[in-house]
């Protein structure tokens, strides 16, 4: 067997493991939730999220101790059409920045008590070297399939055994973190120049909404830019002519190598029922490929917040998933999944921690 | 001097000490966010939240070491008409289980890294004792007025000197709070059954909006015990006749101890350029009568969260606020705030912690 008919046959296996949510574990959870000294449902989406993460883990007691954060990196050969207001060089740097602690997701994530790794699986340029931050510093797997993706307006980004390959990284990621010390919570991030461009290409293959409607400023080109960004994605679709029955064609096409391992990343978290914590429009791109392949994938996924892409509410709607932040959040990294950990381990506190209308000898509705 | 007339002369003299927001600091700050690693204004609002605190505090880097949560308790006269669905007695049991650690705000609050009290200044019943949790149990300020407010469907709930007195309660304690190890910032929040019918009359009284409108479930009562709630009000209203220029009295016939001492605390922590923090629809009403008092207060307020109570939309429209979540969280006590307080803090740990792009030495946009 070579090596693309192996990535696919561990495909294969991953989705074949992913199931519906567990509804007698979502029931336990609420009850317990409605033991506590509070109206019933008086804390709103704080007690869907440890309803959800029951369902997700089959625990109503679901632990959170080890959270992580993967950030998936590379770069994207249609920069050279002028879609973004950064240069590929930013990605490395940036990659640089993660290690270092200094980036914005380092701050959220160890705000979160959540650690950082970060996979270059095709950056365009060498990793600058850096010192890693012993507090928050991000650990580096290197597993570089190719120096950024081609240029998809001349034909596909990546060939279908690459992107096969890059969803594999993620895969096979989510079983090291497993087997280095457990994952109660996954969220997902990533950076590489250019890659709204690439995720607004997905989106619009995979749901024929119009080019426009799902395409934005990223991280906040002019409207001659953003002119480009549609034209480009327009030529691309017409060059490759992605089918959205296949959703590993489509991601090969018009996709990326950090979005591909997204993919891996999230399938693989979902099959060992752990629950996953969407970012932004990029993330979710990586979500709605992950579900045409397994369409129960979607209620085992965490929307963190609404970025203000056009695209991504889009998305959102065809997960069926609702956000929980609306803070204008448009940096990608992950940076709203961290925070989203932070709340979720807020209300898992809420869950363990308060006392019971019994325990407090506090008197029930209607004079009770 | 009369004691009435000194805490009128004190609260004549707060308000005078509240002025605008200090525009140097916000530009400080915002400048300095344009330095992180990161495109500019793309951690959306959480920016917004560390520039606010610039303008409120006048300090750029404004500390947030000291995270102070007050829990005003009071009982309402008008539970008699039915309009509640929990007796007057889980106003005192709920003190206790504040003090004892259990509630939700216990658990909220250490989650922020925030103090608890709480200040019964007119629970209708005694406090059960208990022991107060060494980790987070709320520590008790005695200042009861009366054993909780007189029924406003017959007359005025308070006295203009009582309503002034508790008023006072709330300044005296952001004094006291100051004193004791400082604060830098106040999130407020209260507990009283029937506090959501005071707070819809205020409100009512004081935009003119229909009762109706301003008027929602509170912690859950039916489609009954709301058409009571309603008429209560309506009968409150044209029983006392408040007028809306006066707002000190619009409280004393139809608001409740708690909801007066949350006034103080409002304008106390403002003209002390402590940000504060407000919880729902209770503390907005509170707000809403500190705003009468002096305009220049609502800059100086964060709303936490977006209540389901539909008086609270109004009040925030009014307030001229937007607040950060949207959890359809409905229970009080200051939960909303913590939760707030938590992102706050987040928001100055990525202030503080972010590299810059020049010590990181990575590309700003167009390959500069």
């Amino acid at each position: 067997m070579n090596a693309a008919a192996e990535d696919a046959g561990a495909l294969a296996a991953v989705i074949d493991q992913i199931g519906p949510l567990d509804g007698a574990a979502m029931a336990a959870a609420a009850g317990r939730l409605d033991r506590l000294t509070k109206p019933p449902g008086s804390l709103g989406r704080l007690e869907e999220l440890v309803i959800t993460l029951a369902g997700i883990t089959g625990r109503p007691d679901a632990p959170l101790a080890h959270r992580q954060i993967v950030v998936a990196a590379g770069d994207h050969g249609v920069v050279r059409q002028n879609v973004s207001a950064y240069p590929s060089e930013v990605t490395p740097q940036m990659v640089s920045n993660f290690v270092a602690g200094g980036a914005a997701i380092n701050v959220l994530a160890a705000a979160a008590g959540a650690s950082v790794t970060v996979v270059d699986v095709g950056v365009a340029l060498p990793i600058p070297r850096v010192r890693r931050d012993r507090r928050r510093g991000g650990r580096l797997v290197r597993a570089r399939i190719r120096n950024g993706t081609a240029d998809m307006t001349q034909g596909p980004a990546m060939s279908r055994g690459d992107a096969l390959h890059a969803v594999n990284v993620g895969l096979r990621l989510v079983t090291d973190l497993r087997l280095r010390g457990g994952i109660d919570v996954l969220g997902v991030g990533e950076m590489g120049i250019g890659n709204t461009t690439a995720a607004s290409a997905i989106v619009a293959a995979l749901t024929g909404e119009p080019v426009h409607r799902v395409t934005g400023r990223g991280t906040g080109v002019d409207d001659e830019a953003l002119a480009r960004k549609v034209a480009a994605i327009e030529e691309a679709l017409a060059v490759n002519r992605p089918d959205r029955a296949d959703p590993i064609g489509v991601l090969a096409a018009v996709g990326g190598f950090e979005i591909a391992t997204l993919v891996g990343l999230i399938l693989g978290a979902a099959a060992a029922r752990i629950p996953v914590v969407l970012d932004g429009f990029i993330t979710g791109a990586a979500a709605l490929v992950g579900a045409a392949l397994q369409p129960a994938l979607a209620p085992r996924l965490i929307a963190a917040h609404r970025s203000p892409e056009p695209g991504h509410a889009i998305v959102l709607e065809r997960l069926g998933l609702r956000p929980y932040l609306d803070l204008s959040m448009r940096l990608g990294e992950g940076s709203g999944a961290a925070l989203l950990i932070g709340l979720l381990a807020t209300a898992c506190q809420v869950r363990d921690e308060m006392a019971t209308f019994e325990s407090a000898a506090i008197s029930g509705p209607s004079g009770g």
